[in-house]
């Protein structure tokens, strides 16, 4: 069988490097062309030697191949790039023939407004927020097979949709008054220059962030109000607060929300058979047996969402927990997820046993 | 001036470290007893090297040392022993003429029966939880001065109180519906030989524990109670959910509660008002500028507290954040500020410089 | 083809994890046995849950499946026991017709007064010392190949020797004087319910241990001698010191040494050319490249060892550098290295892209 | 008494953080400028949230108030400058009348070719190399009593010399092939914008670094020469290589070398005895009991240096092992250390009780 040809376009990155490594594995693709403007010409094994061997492919820049050529020569391209530079991107290479999986936040949302106040840009091409299909198997296994475009969710939405969207889209919790208070390991800031992420400025350290306004609550919330059958994507408003933690990878949501008139005998028990119902045929979200927390160190390095719910009969709160791997499911690895499905390989291709051990 | 003669009992858990090391700044006091059981005869320093020509005094059993003993000759009896065990303890400490502060649970209800629902145990002198002081100087000073008997809060109460009281106090937020995300480092959990704390099984990892029913929630709640007014104590039931995160020390509570309509105008500005009048004369409390989140490692290896919130227009919510060392204000050096108010020093005294720097 | 049946005896410390972990991408082996007395009954995956929906097969005791059952159905038995146990247990497997590896020092060495003195026992079987080999590919790879019993390598003498040996097989360096200053993480002190290991003692510590007369000298000097050339196995004497330091996985070895008369022109290019043409077709030893040190961060997840070397003018000394996961190529992983070997199999079937990633 | 007046040119590094951490609780002092290029206007505890209260003192730039100004203000200015640069900027603090103590390797040396080589630099006022004093008062206590201008030595040579001096001095080790194996914590490499000191890229990795041709080489080679009685400062080369560690602060060094004739039946308590003999009326310097290993948690925070030595039989070889904070005894601490002896404090003047505990 022919491979199928996968170029990363800003590969150097933490997506990018954990879009290589997952890849690695996948027996089905060959890469075509990994992208990097800053250090075209290296090896990618000489921006991380963790790949010394595995992957000594030589980047190249935009500025030698063009989109239309990576385009041309690839079956997908997946872009790792930052918002504002992806929406002038992608049209280009959807443009080119190829498709595309796009990590940033660009193509995630249906309504333009809520995207423009949230990233405080005008779109350049709002006509493909209507066909992009949001990049989580689990809520658009259908559309994403034959996808031309597919926006792969923020970390912190993909660990907090999965959690609620079996009681929303049950209706057994109220829309109003969710609370998702959230924690990331430093990957999630991407690999960066800056004094707030040194190694000393975090060590030992602990503490909130984006605590108003962060754009991961409107893209939270518009998923959210679709799963509760809202078509209009603003009826769910749960209030969303980060935390940043010394790890580097993973990340893990606490969830509260209220059980509705509909959840009959609402206990830990109902709460955790409306998970396990919902989840029964998922190979990656993993509802855990009762008393067992989900921990970031269970789903590190690999495509897992752990999740776990109980009632709290003192104050008659559902309490939801989840986690994955920032840049596994939160991001590259979801991705090859995507991948398969739109490709037409059995879903765990490449990610099955991929787990970080002990 | 004569000083003041303190003994510890139970000095060799992280509580007790913390309360000598605090105490050696202190030009106050002086050591009479330090005891331990399973290490008598040997020298605190051989325990933990870190206090080697610093506090080298030998430890002593309360089996060469009685009780009464013990009593008699100090002033001041500070226990941190395992709940359960103080409540045997401390009464017999008291008969014997010193003073006592106790860091264990069995002191710091009002109520019994919250008690021994909390705690799963008959309490055998529940004539002392009526004069037992609740020994937080922000909200008990004038009782803590007289105290014989002053039980030292817990380290998630403290955190979650003393940023909740300006508001309750006030009348500014709902009783009903807080919410108290709490993360701890991992001597919150004492100095135990189990597998679940090895460095192996931590490192990398986070996760909720205790996530209903955890001891803490009904001694937050009944404390939250009384300073909305409610002398029956149980009018706030605040959800209360803890995390272990991988650092030694810190505390971190991110809290959710919604404006009462006594709460006029309400705004970021506004909230952050309350906490800074309330606190305007408080060493300990530090009202943090706009725009400046709590941090554990700015916290740690002091008596302060780091509080800040903010007021969220797109869900309604006020976010409250505090940030505090678990064995500082969480726990020792709470309990050296006490000391302080109960024997007359400036209640700085040994803490005011009492940093851990960068 | 059919596949190949391996069992575990020992299955759920560290290295047994980490062992499942390895096999679980490799297409050539069926588990038959996984071994625990402590979980018999449970699952892998509730003992480690990273390997929930991976590996979740059930626990096994030697009290309900004997050993000679295990040897009987399966074709390797890979032992993860302590010294003194290991030298009991795995003659009575091989006598049941199976193949063995081990992790244990019993039959690491050839001399038995040597291990004797180095484990303070009495060798149940010393006639076996004889006819294991020291699992090691790169250095008993043919004999490997045939071997009944190999015993895999410790940690420590694995990163030492790879690095040496080179050099001491060409007589270039002087075999006198020689320095080891290796440093671990802490899943090299195994899964354990000790304060020492810890987090609240370990995490921000770094300190020496076992300063003098460590197992793993002895180990290191009898294969070092026989790599340059000494069958009794005695004339080297490297001097090795082991450190822990605060990370889960790694194991970094500095080592020191003296050209001989025969390294003509010594300089760092000529040092890190014998490392190369050495291990030219060696697929998971990787000489790096000039400037680029080795890194525990590069290796941890995977069989590979990164070494590099520099000749320093100032002091003629040559100075070595080598890399590996303690439980990778330190252990586990080497250990399927080895079983590949064994087993016919192309040497990085299963292991080739097993990294970590970022 | 009057209070001696502080200036500290270059606060906002973790050396002048620490600086005045240590200071905030010498009773002898008080701040006249924290001088700060980058923060002028700012408060300390604007840049360093931890010392809200604790010091908020405004910083200056030397723009704004001139050297000579900072001169004339102050009793003693501590620079904590890059090399380079406070080679200029002293000879004009000393000139407008203040004692200095400097952080760089700019007055470290008495040989001129040394430092020039080392540094890369020509040293444009050599003239100060002979009057200034090496800042170790363990070594030069009476002359640093009168000194203009002390050179605080480097981290690495700190931990290098005090440990080797007692046997040099003796003679009772031999003067080549010492071998001194370091590790660092990362505040070790200062507060800098780097992705290379990234929490992301240092989290879980372990690595040597500058392995040849480290500038403190030659810093410990002078002293120890010294320390030999060679006055030339050239007869001991000993081989110096550091490492880098996932810890914020503290610094081990281990360290080969071999007994002289001299040395008459050495023996660990033999070893052991010449330190303590040694160190017996020095605060600071703690020679561990036999069996204690130095560890950086017990030293951190602190002033202290451990240190401890065996005679390893195997090899013939002596190792020693000292540990201390390189911010503490390092660098700022001793700075203060040294302050005390210059204006006559006694030694231990804010530092004796100064420990991280737990």
């Amino acid at each position: 069988m022919n491979k199928v040809k996968v170029s990363i376009v800003g590969s150097t990155g933490y997506v990018g490097a954990e879009l290589v490594h997952g890849f690695t594995s996948h027996p089905g693709i060959e890469f075509m062309y990994l992208t990097s403007e800053t250090f075209k010409g290296k090896k990618f094994s000489d921006i991380y030697p963790v790949f010394r061997g595995v992957c000594d492919k030589t980047l190249v820049s935009t500025e030698e191949v063009s989109y239309e050529t990576i385009a041309k020569d690839s079956d997908l391209v997946i872009t790792a790039l930052p918002h504002g530079v992806s929406s002038k991107v992608v049209p280009e290479l959807i443009a080119g023939g190829c498709r595309v999986i796009d990590h940033s936040g660009d193509f995630r949302y249906k309504d333009l407004s809520t995207y423009e106040k949230s990233y405080k840009l005008e779109h350049p091409h709002p006509e493909l927020l209507e066909t992009a299909v949001y990049g989580l198997p689990e809520l658009y296994r259908d559309q994403i097979k034959a996808a031309k475009l597919c926006a792969n969710p923020g970390c912190y939405p993909t660990c907090s949709i999965l959690a609620l969207t079996p009681f929303l889209k049950a209706g057994l919790i109220e829309k109003t008054g969710i609370i998702i208070d959230a924690t990331s390991g430093v990957t999630g800031a991407g690999r960066k220059e800056k004094l707030e992420y040194s190694f000393c400025e975090l060590d030992e350290s602990f503490k909130p962030y984006g605590v108003t306004g962060h754009r991961h609550s409107t893209e939270i919330n518009e998923q959210l109000s679709f799963m509760a059958g809202d078509a209009e994507g603003k009826s769910v408003t749960a209030a969303f607060t980060p935390h940043l933690a010394p790890f580097k990878r993973g990340m893990l949501a606490s969830i509260y929300c209220r059980p509705s008139a509909l959840f009959e005998n609402v206990s830990t028990d109902g709460v955790r058979d409306v998970l396990e119902k919902h989840y029964a045929n998922e190979k990656f979200v993993r509802v855990l047996p009762k008393g067992v927390m989900p921990d970031v160190k269970n789903v590190n390095g690999s495509n897992y969402i752990d999740i776990t719910g109980v009632y709290d009969e003192d104050t008659g709160l559902i309490k939801l927990f989840s986690a994955q791997d920032n840049l596994g499911k939160g991001a590259a690895l979801q991705a090859i997820q995507t991948f398969n499905v739109m490709f037409g390989f059995p879903e765990e291709t490449g990610l099955g046993t991929l787990t970080r051990g002990v």
